[in-house]
């Protein structure tokens, strides 16, 4: 019966902009005509976080299956770059993916649209290359890296630091794109320069890395801030599977970790949710990548802290006091439920990882591709065995496979 | 800039009807063409708990400002006796009202609709002259009641039970109506007889009243039943003001008040939560009414139990297995914000609120009115009187009042 639908479609947009016009007619403060630009999973989450709070944010989708999309009542569907019309009918902008023109949000800035974070840490965020430059400029640790112009420049940088290096692109990509290569030779780097031709890319020394940590700190426009407890983030075929808390590292090394990423937030006037990604290898803590909004390594925040890293994010952004960010459980992991070749549909097998007593299941509503991030799960524990061992059972028969 | 809102909501209308489409097409299992009755706050959050699963339910609205429609993608506005219609883009349906036909329910479940819970609980949780009968008449603890058709009934009540008595609606009001009146003479008595004639009515004995207690109990279709924590529910000028788990009540009443419920919900074939409303009085335990649905009292199991009332129902009503319930705090308080005469905006005082480190903020998106509900806040403690100063303060800067 699509009629009846399409007709209570004119009136659901109808009463959407009559609140709107409400909220611009009784004065309600500016912050809470609240825009996302996306509709991912993150912007899926941070749009349920702002709901709790009585907000109703905007979304501009890319596809009409975006995981927030499904789950939102104002979603526009355009091209990222059709921001401007978008942030027309806003008062703040904030983002939950790096795929926008830089020169648009410079533009929209100088116009006086308020973009959460703002231009100095999308800068930082969206353009590694200028990333890693304004990071060495300061003296912090980051790899040794070099912009790629043609073949000379990688052949120059193994030439000092030697194979293999990973090459990476400076812009992220469209979601599921891949967006860093470790190439062992001369002939595997020439290839994936010859493929990625229309791509703007960078090399950087190859770490040996000990342990993949991240550090999620928010942040308000006055400056306060507060830092989650660090993970620890293992990937498996260039995919992030399993997120812990806290991470297994020592004192001096947390310290030294949250620390770098406070000071970071500081030092690019970062507003809402930065996540620092680091590398612990032998010679200490490297800086990999910072993201400006909520990160997939803080799901294990939704249980596993008083205030997810999505509501304080928009708590953040809209200049509102942070929530605790304190572990809740001794240990607490999330697993990631990702897309197999056989496309196996997680939403058929709820009823077998619901029987995982007290895993937490979040599942994305998105169609299942190989590869893709559909959903993810929550076990807390007494230590991080007994919170793996629930986290891995209820992944698995969410994949159709059996764990125990 | 209303035309571009217009054109974008046809693509999300068609987006969504597609969606549903590949369901049916892709063979999904049938419960996740979910419908639910009403969008209030109840179904506001119960669509928030659908979509972590990754299910994303359809709302019947009434209004269009409801809570549930304006954070929910997939609302029709009607009114809820085009029940019909809506069910026929559904597999299954649940309620978060009890404001619909019982005629019309039947006749659905007859064709072959799957109410969830269905007819027979229903009938007793909607109709409260038929759920005090068969109440008795399976020897349960309940007042002394009997049916109004006029004054003479009434009086018949008083010269056996004396005064003061309780008037009744059999049937829900509109949200904000108002369903009961302890009358103290025959005049008030006739009074409210006079002003409520169009109305089904019932009398009952006034009962002397220790604590208010809602035991809440979520059940499968197979029959496999879990308990929450009982709660202590305190009422002003008729409203729920405040919710207190566990309750101060001894060892005794606790395993009784629990026994009976879950009788209960055995009893009448409940499936999703079944909320038991009990009286503690100096006589015993007195059951004052049943509703089968998520429940008030229940917004305490959002922080404070691993698994929400919200989300068991989703899966208790799509026969999927149970999370846990038990308290995840020595003593959790909740307050309701309700609306007062100078209309204050909790949303208007966020900031306030949330500087009250560790309360859980939760606003409805409603326009405040006196007397209605508009959000509520919930705090953890290690003690009642920690949890209830943190909520009290929260509370009370929502409405724009200091308390500390």
């Amino acid at each position: 019966m699509p009629e009846p639908w399409y007709n209570a479609g004119r009136w659901v947009l109808a009463s959407c902009r009559r609140d709107y016009d409400r909220n611009v007619t009784s004065q309600r403060p500016a912050p809470y005509k609240l825009g996302i630009v996306g509709a991912g999973q993150i912007a899926r989450m941070t749009h349920q976080a702002a709901v709790k709070l009585g907000i109703t944010p905007r979304l501009l989708a890319e596809e009409h299956d975006d995981a927030a999309a499904l789950a939102a009542p104002h979603a526009v569907f355009s091209h990222p770059d059709a921001l401007s019309a978008f942030a027309d009918t806003c008062e703040i902008i904030t983002f939950e993916h790096e795929r926008i023109d830089l020169g648009l949000l410079e533009r929209l800035e100088d116009d006086g649209m308020v973009l959460r974070p703002g231009i100095k840490t999308i800068r930082v965020a969206f353009d590694k290359m200028h990333q890693r430059r304004v990071l060495l400029n300061r003296g912090l640790p980051v790899p040794p890296f070099t912009e790629v112009r043609g073949p000379d420049d990688i052949l120059d940088f193994a030439s000092v630091y030697g194979w293999p290096m990973v090459i990476k692109s400076v812009r992220a990509g469209a979601p599921g794109e891949r967006g860093a290569w470790i190439v062992e030779s001369e002939s595997e780097a020439l290839k994936v320069l010859s493929e990625q031709g229309n791509r703007q890319l960078m090399v950087e020394g190859f770490q040996a890395i000990v342990k993949e940590l991240v550090v999620l700190v928010v942040r308000r426009p006055s400056g306060s801030a507060r830092c989650y407890p660090i993970t620890e983030v293992i990937h498996a075929d260039g995919v992030c599977k399993e997120i812990r808390a806290p991470a297994s590292i020592g004192h001096r090394v947390a310290t030294e970790a949250r620390e770098l990423a406070l000071r970071l937030a500081d030092d690019f006037d970062a507003v809402g949710v930065l996540a620092v990604e680091l590398f612990l290898t032998t010679d200490g803590l490297v800086i990999n990548e910072l993201a400006a909004r909520p990160h997939n390594a803080g799901h294990i925040t939704i249980e596993g802290t008083p205030t997810s890293q999505f509501e304080n994010h928009v708590r953040a952004i809209l200049d509102l006091p942070l929530g605790p960010t304190w572990a809740t459980a001794p240990a607490i992991v999330t697993m990631n439920v990702i897309g197999g070749f056989d496309r196996i549909d997680p939403t058929d097998h709820l009823a077998e990882a619901l029987t995982v007593e007290g895993v937490q299941v979040h599942l994305y509503g998105k169609q299942p591709w190989p590869g893709r991030k559909l959903g993810h799960v929550t076990a807390m524990g007494d230590d991080l065995e007994q919170a793996r061992d629930l986290a891995r059972r209820a992944e698995a028969a969410l994949n159709g496979r059996r764990a125990w």
